[in-house]
């Protein structure tokens, strides 16, 4: 039911006129959907100085906080736009112009009957809505993604960036309503808490939510609403050494797993180790963390290798935390068994990688450990749309249904069955007047 | 987390051995898979006599209830076995296994980098949940769809099937155990309406529930768990009647859609004229449905053509309804953008079907109408995984999430990426030592 009422709040008539969006957006071309990217790509280079002194705004007032101590330094880092920031923003929305059309795709073809043709067709899911903390890139980024896959697209960004993000949505709009066939509530946004808090009962209305933030708040949004969410409440990442594993390689995984960027979901939480490596790897590996001040916290066997170095022994509870920092729990395995039950027990299916020269214990790993990405030989750092070559991520998702790991346009597609006859009834199919062929073309 | 825990409730450590379960399953070779669906098929065979006694029993304890008032004559009808129906069951086993291999199917293969191969692969959900009434067949169908897939299957069935469904389970289980790899807890029975009430809460050990019966315990379903449900509330389907439709095409629909088995979802609800065509077409129609019993709840305009009939009048809340009976509402509209958003603001995201002999119309009417099926000119009753060619269902989603319309064994799976790579580091394509090259293959 897409109508207004007199008796919705403000939310709900937003959500309403989002949806009627939602379906005139699905019949637009191609071509059109390419076009209004471009022109959206172009107009924000133009509004470039605007865009910049909105954020200077924010970060003014942000930079009060961070001194009374009510914000952290990362989050104003998060916020700022740099000089370059908005020509990169651009450029983002140009490779997603770029990317091949996810609608209307042929998935499958069936001929039913002689004259009787089932498609199955990719098309929009409908009404997205991303909530998301700082960043103002993720409005362009996400913007464009929903756009190009005939999304309307609901956003709430974090009050830090209200002059930023209502600029950035402000330019966005007048680039679409250069084209006559584009309905202007493609793209809207909310603003207060309490709109979140009815976003989140309107799953008549909306189809996806896609929160971008902490942990807890990803948490949050999953328990409070019965709209589908697409993102991960937690990144509990594993890199196993096998006994087969080539050292070096194994040095150089963990080390990119645990140090390069810490603070991502896809960073390595837990090395476990095969008891017949352990002695080799273990000694250099602690010395390599120890340099780059990566607190280790050890199970017993971990700690009996630990020569002259003093680590924290783990508890259970290490096993199931999320550091997202330079902290890294290690754990002597017995076998690969052992890994695999242990990454299957604490893990959160998101990524884990096995380094290994040997190809069997290789593809056992990968078939046995039950996640959304699971690496031989590569860092779980690769985790990530833009390495996946997706073109852009909305998120990764490390739910098992509809899209898993990092998500890009197909995973803001469904699909219909349509079905072509010439006034077939199922009468005549159960009378045995006619028979199924299920010819797959 | 797999491990049994002293606090555990019996569904809870049932619900954790068959997530142990899955884990096995998901590495049994299609060979492995195939073999035990037949073996399966083979034993229910076997002990057609021992099952047929069961449900003798189950419907003798029925048919004292029907004639206490307590059973329709419906459900009774619904939980007898005829003598053919254990060859039934034994035939769709033996399709299922005969369908080819949904796990380990390359969905997509990317070179990111030389040596540095990105797999998408199909695999297994991990634990599904069935939960259905009456209709004992329902076991073996289910079964074998989940086992084909991979999945560790828990089935509660209705009381009133208690006799039947045991030995069936029995049977399948007795089966399995012929095979080593195969763990037991493959497939288990949940036996009260307390253990749903737990098992809807194992949000972390259940992947998907099914719930297979009336609309309303469906809802209830949906509205008291945080587990994925696969299935559909509602089926509110339409058939509209373009002015450019072949009069022959547009009765034989029509009526199909109606009255070849009103009770069914996919059965129409209520019937859009085009006002140029509603002249001529309704007349014959209303003929047609008084024929065959059908009640009709017309709008103003039908019931000005209704000549001698006396129809009911309709009301805005019929536009709403799914009758499941002899019975359907009738408006006349005064155009193809008027049907279509009758449709996308009354209808349940199910199947409808325009007839017509303009093409773009046709084309109009798929693209723009937000259903899971958009039909031209065929019956909306052909929405269904037989006729499909999906080999059987275990379902049919109104969800736009993860599977659309009638689901088969893809709608067990999902994906895993497999990253094979060489010690490769995400710093040395940050440093620009390394390039992505995203090589589709």
């Amino acid at each position: 039911m897409t109508e207004t009422s007199h008796s919705d709040s403000p939310v709900t008539a937003q959500a309403r006129r989002a949806r009627a969006a939602a379906l005139r957006l699905a019949a637009l071309t191609d071509r059109l959907r390419r076009d209004a990217l471009l022109a959206a790509a172009d107009r924000l280079q133009q509004r470039s100085a605007e865009i910049l002194a909105a954020n200077a705004q924010d970060c003014a007032s942000a930079r009060l906080l961070v001194e009374n101590g009510q914000m952290s330094r990362a989050m104003l880092k998060r916020l700022q736009i740099g000089p370059a920031g908005v020509g990169e923003m651009a450029a983002h929305v140009r490779e997603v112009a770029a990317l091949p059309d996810p609608l209307g795709r042929e998935l499958s073809v069936t001929a039913l009957d002689d004259d009787l043709i089932l498609h199955r067709v990719s098309c929009p899911l409908g009404v997205v809505a991303v909530i998301f903390e700082s960043r103002p890139e993720v409005i362009p980024q996400l913007a464009a993604l929903a756009f190009r896959s005939g999304n309307a697209l609901l956003l709430k960004g974090g009050s830090e960036a209200e002059q930023t993000n209502t600029c950035l949505a402000a330019v966005w709009r007048e680039a679409l309503a250069g084209f006559a066939e584009i309905p202007p509530d493609a793209i809207s946004l909310l603003h207060t808490r309490e709109d979140i808090a009815r976003l989140l009962a309107l799953d008549e209305l909306v189809d996806l939510i896609i929160p971008r933030g902490s942990q807890g708040f990803v948490r949050h949004i999953m328990q409070h609403s019965r709209i589908p969410v697409l993102g991960h409440g937690e990144g509990i990442c594993h890199v196993f050494i096998d006994r087969a594993a080539d050292l070096q390689k194994a040095l150089a995984v963990s080390f990119d797993a645990k140090v390069q960027y810490p603070a991502v979901c896809n960073a390595a939480e837990t090395l476990l180790v095969h008891q017949e490596i352990a002695p080799v790897f273990l000694p250099p590996m602690l010395a390599q963390f120890a340099a780059a001040k990566v607190e280790v916290r050890g199970c017993p066997r971990t700690l009996a290798l630990a020569g002259d170095q003093r680590l924290i022994p783990a508890t259970e509870a290490d096993w199931a935390t999320e550091y997202s920092d330079l902290i890294i729990s290690i754990r002597v395995v017995d076998s690969l068994p052992e890994a695999i039950d242990h990454i299957n027990r604490w893990g959160s299916k998101h990524t884990d990688a096995i380094v290994t020269e040997d190809a069997a214990a290789a593809a056992e790993f990968l078939d046995r450990v039950d996640a959304a990405g699971v690496y031989h030989n590569v860092s779980t750092r690769f985790a990530d749309g833009f390495r996946y070559g997706l073109g852009a991520e909305v998120g990764i998702s490390t739910s098992k249904l509809h899209a898993r790991g990092p998500v890009g346009l197909e995973g803001l597609t469904t699909y219909k069955y349509k079905l072509i006859g010439n006034g077939h009834t199922v009468a005549s199919y159960v009378s045995g007047e006619r028979t199924f062929k299920h010819r797959r073309m």
